[in-house]
């Protein structure tokens, strides 16, 4: 099986095979880390990163990865790239892509939230990137997917349920348990892409789903429906409540995350403002002690940044059963992984 | 022949030895690009780029290049440097430049358009940092000149005319091709920077140089009196002619770029609006399969981006003559050259 | 002794044998820059460097820096970092700092000036992360000091009264010389870590400290006192004085440097506009070669960047005995060997 020059722009159109590749190499890394092995694998190649939003743990993780494969990660911003736009005069993503396939080994791309007029612009981008370009297209979030995210996760949970923390992953441990992905109230009006890559790869691996959410913030439709089959294909269930004590009853994972509601893009704009106060009048949708309590014992998991106090309490968050630090420290692996299957022709 | 340390602001000021060697390098970087001759010549050590202006190929190309000769290219903007300016306070260009000749094994620079006040204000910029650098300077673009670009046109040009993209580069292919430099519309109102340095380069290798453009639109009068005195030295013809139909003419090699007018500039200012509004009235000045036909089967090239539709149709930059992505690539290649050669000690 | 994971805040918390074992390794680093020795002390390793305030030299020596021991130096702007703050949702520090120690090798922050609302806010910040960070964090200046600026000077002074820039530092040789740190007058309001290191590690290597200022511009007080301490306990004076003669007379080392007042900060505001009002008003605290006649044939010394025709003349900045561009040249090897110390377990 050989992943040179393939795109990730989300799990779902990776077989499970490569996905299991990749979560392979990826926990080899992280237990061997700064092995010889690695240390050449990108040597003299370039990643080329387009962040048309900004983003923390995405922007270190990626450019960390490129320097531990020996390699260099080029932070570029699109305001300074006077690519063509509806409005103005500029290159076309054709020209781009072409030139950029021959001075790199792979781009990745970030697009989501206020980059974006209407949810799905941010992934037809993406593709028209792939479209042209001869180098792997990597998700660096976009409004839809974030595989990056969903295979950091799974790693996370597999290591919590199997021998713990960079002792190897095995996600077959998974099956079986149940996952919650749960709406939280907040400050910030977040993009579907974290949420809904944790349902496809969740479902992908045979864990049982929730999906709970106050009655207005449904996701994309499609990407539900690819859920439920692959919950189907697993033999295991696909539920979406709105009542939260359905939803933590006898849970495995909990994944607390706000997200914004399908009227966020009006026009073509992104009304956060509204967004965010009308999230703000759900102020019990937090994942707190006491809604812990009617779990199995769950991990909690997050992809971070975390708005604590309005998506999980503190005591939550920073407890014994948070896995955050541990899956967010996994998508440096997994994407050394990445690059160096898709990249680097490991 | 030692070019180590040496500056270049523009190929008009090397000698034409020098520019073979640099060419003849960069033909055996592209040949065997990962090639471990070439993988450590920069390492540990640092290329300091200066944006004044943004840019997509030239950030890419020489952070790229850096990073395939083992070295290291930071990105720097100088709105972030505290420079001492006409009216704020802040460091001078000899602080700046001593100081950084300790740190680092090159500076590269590039100012033009809105980020100067007058046509010739980025030369002086780039000649005083050259004064007071131990080490060397290149333009990375500037009002006046644009050297990488020159070199990696005629690298290209010469794979066309000679054995194809990647198999040699003999400049000699071009001695007496028909090179036309036209004036294109658009919506951009552009340097004069890449122009003339191929009007310079293209005069240097002996090529027949023909300048086209709409009353209004001359470019600097030194510029074309160096670029007439090389066809002297080299026997051939340079014309300038306001005659669509005559440039295309048998033309080998067709280069529409738009180029701002000498009006651009007022009382310090860059009247980039005025600029568009004017160049906009000339929409015939497109490159097109027509215009085409008239020449003896030439290529395409531009410097990219390019304002498609406006400088060219898609028919012709997409076309099976067009040498616009090879020309691109080479980008990276002649600096990998440049830098190697006047930073590495190679 | 082992620095492996040691934070530097201030010089002041480091005993006197670690400060010398990184000025030793700062001049055989010097001594011998692109050794083998030094070229793969950080590969693979990156060095996270947030910068609230932007930098000429701090950001430039660090990369450099970095990339000389073979790693990467990411440079990260807290803007783009969607950090919480008082007033906006987002990540808290201890988030920000767990997932980082997980990725990087160290952690740089520079904040200061209008960064801060208050003195002592920047130093509280870096406290925080030093706290929650299981990795190193390095102060690149912020509002109480600059410890990789003080351990500059100390050398490059040492190498002015030893054998010479680049023969090797023993900060033996300034022992009982007179260290003058004066204020000059300037356009820029100027953050007081520079002068308070200055007078931490200039008293800690056994110096006799003058400090001169106008009324009105008083330093903390805290420093002040550690100074008069650090003075005490080698037996050597410590002197505030608003006599500017009085200062000059029989100084080895001229540190003539602008900065605010304590009322630079008001109801969480930075006054910049008034500070810089109130400073112009005394133009004769300027460094000039008649005052420098009355020292003891004192060298001339600034962290850069100077504010020329302020702070300094011309006559003097770049007169013979003026060491600004080795203390300059320093940054970079003295944070070579602290990364080496304190990252690259060396």
């Amino acid at each position: 099986m050989d992943l040179y020059g393939k795109d990730l722009l989300t799990t779902q159109e990776w077989s499970k095979a490569e996905l299991e590749i990749v979560l392979d190499l990826a926990a080899k890394m992280k237990r061997d880390r700064f092995s010889e092995k690695y240390a050449n694998i990108l040597k003299n190649k370039t990643f080329l990163m387009f962040f048309y939003n900004p983003s923390v743990r995405t922007r270190q993780s990626f450019e960390c990865a490129a320097t531990e494969l020996g390699g260099h990660a080029q932070f570029l911003e699109p305001k300074a790239m006077r690519l063509k736009t509806a409005t103005t005069a500029g290159e076309t993503v054709e020209d781009a892509a072409k030139v950029m396939s021959r001075y790199a080994a792979g781009l990745g791309i970030r697009i989501l939230e206020d980059q974006i007029g209407a949810y799905g612009e941010g992934d037809n981008l993406l593709r028209e990137y792939a479209y042209w370009c001869d180098i792997p297209v990597i998700s660096m979030a976009h409004d839809k997917y974030h595989p990056c995210q969903g295979l950091a996760d799974i790693m996370g949970w597999s290591e919590w349920f199997g021998k713990g923390p960079g002792k190897g992953v095995d996600p077959e441990v998974l099956r079986g348990k149940k996952l919650l992905v749960i709406w939280g109230h907040g400050a910030l009006a977040r993009s579907w892409s974290s949420v809904q890559e944790a349902l496809l790869i969740g479902s992908r691996f045979g864990m049982d789903v929730t999906l709970a959410y106050p009655e207005g913030y449904d996701l994309d439709p499609m990407v539900i429906s690819q859920a439920k089959q692959n919950c189907v294909e697993n033999g295991r269930t696909f539920v979406i409540t709105h009542d939260m004590q359905e939803g933590y009853q006898g849970a495995h994972v909990v994944y607390s995350r706000h997200w914004m509601s399908p009227q966020a893009y009006q026009n073509g704009e992104f009304l956060k403002k509204q967004e965010i106060e009308k999230a703000l009048q759900y102020p019990q949708w937090i994942c707190d002690a006491e809604k812990m309590k009617l779990t199995d014992n769950a991990i909690f998991t997050h992809p971070m940044p975390i708005d604590r106090g309005h998506e999980v309490t503190d005591e939550v968050a920073s407890g014994p059963r948070s896995c955050i630090y541990d899956v967010a420290e996994n998508r440096l692996h997994v994407q050394k992984a990445i690059m160096a299957l898709t990249m680097g022709g490991l």
